[in-house]
């Protein structure tokens, strides 16, 4: 019977090979939010069906009436418990695309100070860490010859669009889906040494505001002073969203946000988080959230309301006077504890029509939402995981919050009624949806290393 | 010796020759501020050169380091004034494109209700109501074989972007074009029975405002919360730009605005403008400006300060969760009084500055700028004018103000010593600077009429 360590000795000999399949996959520009790139989707949904089944598993793509999803079985094993593994194949924009060193889609290995990176669109958020699980199979079923349990695969094509297709799929496929546990690899570590199983997720919900004035675009000589300037009234709603302690104002904005237990205030506490070196990275120096709250508090535990893009009026080269008869502003929040997104939505859509002059009219449009999720970190499977990791780290893993919202985790839950594992090997300066995105080949060859030690633990008694 | 009416019967004989000319002229797309048409300017200044050169009057193109200058000269007339004709070439950008009925340089005339209009962007900003003062110089050049006086044109290309050439080309060239009076076709009637005489015109300045938070573009799950977001900062100080009253609230900015004075208030009450109807043609009710001013003070005797563009973020297709690096708008202020372009946005500068977060870092682009302009209506010019109009259109001519800046105006005062009798034929209904803009049929061919009465009139003892 060949021993753990035979699998992970097999995962070592792969690697070059595995680094080669990645890039395959990363050469191929499946942004999901732009229709342009519709054919691209789908041909990364076919390379990882081919992919899966190479190591043996029944796998299919699944047409939705969005981009597909990526379905695979291995054999069922009795006695073992039965997993989910879930990752998204779908990418961000690369705009800017001037700010890109490289095409990014044109993945390459860089040495940047004493550290090898992936660098491309997707290579952290989410293909990189997807194939770190596909290849931990792969290691295993070379050396065992079957996989140790049960695994149903799911790759999404629509996470990054708010996952239209997701909860049609899985509640039309829910039979089929089920599992004991999900595992989801798709957040990061603590730091670059300390893995991390995420237990508490933001939630999040986006909404485009669209105000109109005057039914047309006019001269700002002819009109200007009367005429409504639907930038001056969207200015001024957004700027009333926050008040100067950095409070959202919207009513019953925290109405359904708990304190944060001592226990874990203090535990986050001893993390030594450096704000100034966070902030700093990004060449910021103070924390703009919440003025009562850590900036790390403020990423793992505090709602927010951001402003992710904003339009109106000439906004080409040179000069226009004219006063714009629209003007627009895509504005998401970061939801805890029982927020209910809904509730969210229908709170700005008052403040916005209170806050609106009898010369405009509102338009809106949804982008999804989901609430945020805190997991069991009493089930054994929790431990056994974090045993796992801190042995493939050398470093106690870190039970963490996570500012970004995973929706899939709160759909599984709800849907499918299993809980998530999170993990993940991302790392704070992957610069995910931002230009030159990377993935440290640490992340990805120890990720693979973890997942092997992880699916290890799972089916093992303790 | 051929009489005024010989001229008027000659223009009327003429009609469907200057319409052709003048479909000539707006099938080229000059819009100067985008550097992509740049050799569409020079080839309507070609044209005019041509068209003028047509006439016998010596004209060519003057090169400058933006768009060419045009400039003729006709014959000097011992013992009559000698008079500057001033019109502009270029026109505004055609955006949002999918706006237009009908392409914007194939020029048509269509019937609507029972108006003919000439229907192409710069059909009355400006080649149209440029083209009534050629075809009047035409019509009596073709029955007296010379002009009433000595003539010099002026025709600009950088209107719509600025004129950064203007001062340098009006300075170098200050002998040359130095006249005793100016004549400038780029203004409105009072309504379409009432020719009008402006006399006092708004001055603008416009100021692009670059607002930088993080070094790049951030994920708003892992930034959200303790990012400085430069939309948020960014609405925060525009809507901190104008008071619950409509007032602009930049330190010292009415410092240079005279108050109405009473018979000025008296006489434009006695107008009967009906702001209802003004603001109802574009979709709105109620005046935005200042509360205590009427919407017709607001537009020809309040200055304002308007947004008109911004960006920021994501702004395509879809959703994406980012905090951007930057979001800036572009403001423009029209001026009265004495109010210093410089001083205003040196107080815009000092406001941006006190309220920017420490994180965050703004630049600047300036657009250009001048003063407003208040006209000598006691000079017996004025009054030939206004009789010669008053004959034209069978009715009281009205000495208005216009809320849009004509800055060639303060320019040929500053520059060249001399001031400009502002006549135009445009209409409140004729969207100059928004899609579909027309100009009556009607206008130009009364508008030529008028220019031979006012050229008969200011070459004849009173």
């Amino acid at each position: 019977m060949p021993s753990l360590d035979d699998v992970l000795a097999k995962a070592s000999k792969n690697s070059d090979a595995a680094l080669t399949r990645l890039f395959e996959l990363l050469k191929i520009p499946s942004i999901s939010t732009d229709p342009a790139f519709q054919s691209q989707c789908k041909q990364a949904a076919d390379w990882l069906v081919a992919d899966l089944q190479s190591m043996g598993i029944e796998a299919s793509r699944r047409d939705t009436p969005g981009h597909p999803m990526v379905v695979g079985h291995s054999d069922p094993v009795p006695g073992k418990p039965r997993l989910l593994f879930y990752g998204h194949y779908d990418v961000q924009p690369v705009d800017p695309l001037d700010l890109w060193h490289n095409d990014p889609f044109a993945p390459a290995l860089e040495k940047v100070g004493n550290t090898q990176v992936i660098r491309a669109r997707g290579a952290a958020d989410d293909k990189g860490q997807l194939m770190t699980f596909v290849e931990a199979c792969r290691a295993w079923h070379a050396v065992h010859g079957s996989l140790p349990c049960e695994i149903c695969f799911l790759f999404e094509g629509e996470e990054e669009s708010g996952s239209p297709s997701l909860i049609p799929f899985l509640t039309a496929n829910a039979e089929e889906l089920k599992s004991d546990l999900a595992l989801v690899c798709d957040t990061g570590m603590w730091d670059q040494n300390t893995p991390a199983i995420s237990t508490m997720l933001r939630g999040m919900v986006g909404e485009e505001v669209i105000i109109t004035g005057p039914n047309k675009d006019l001269h700002s000589g002819m009109y200007g002073g009367p005429a409504q300037n639907p930038i001056r009234v969207l200015s001024k709603i957004l700027a009333s969203l926050h008040d100067d302690q950095g409070r959202v104002t919207l009513a019953g904005f925290y109405d359904e946000v708990p304190p944060l237990p001592d226990t874990i205030a203090v535990q986050w506490q001893q993390l030594g988080f450096d704000e100034k070196e966070f902030l700093g990275a990004v060449g910021l120096s103070e924390p703009a959230g919440e003025k009562d709250h850590s900036a790390l508090e403020q990423i793992w535990s505090r709602p927010t309301c951001e402003f992710c893009g904003i339009t109106g009026g000439y906004t080409g080269e040179g000069f226009k006077t004219v006063l714009p008869s629209q003007a627009s502003c895509k504005i998401s929040f970061r939801l805890v504890g029982q927020q209910d997104p809904d509730k969210i939505i229908a709170s700005l859509h008052k403040h916005i029509e209170d806050n609106l002059p009898s010369d405009c009219t509102v338009e809106y449009k949804n982008h999804g939402g989901s609430p945020a999720t805190v997991m069991p970190i009493d089930d054994p499977a929790f431990g056994k995981a974090h045993k796992a990791l801190s042995e493939e780290w050398q470093a106690d893993a870190v039970y963490a919050g996570c500012g970004g919202s995973i929706p899939v985790v709160g759909d599984f839950r709800e849907y499918l009624g299993m809980d998530s594992l999170l993990i993940g090997f991302g790392l704070d300066d992957d610069q995910i949806h931002s230009p030159n995105e990377k993935y440290d080949l640490r992340s990805f060859q120890k990720g693979i290393n973890s997942w092997i030690r992880v699916l290890d633990s799972l089916t093992t008694e303790a």
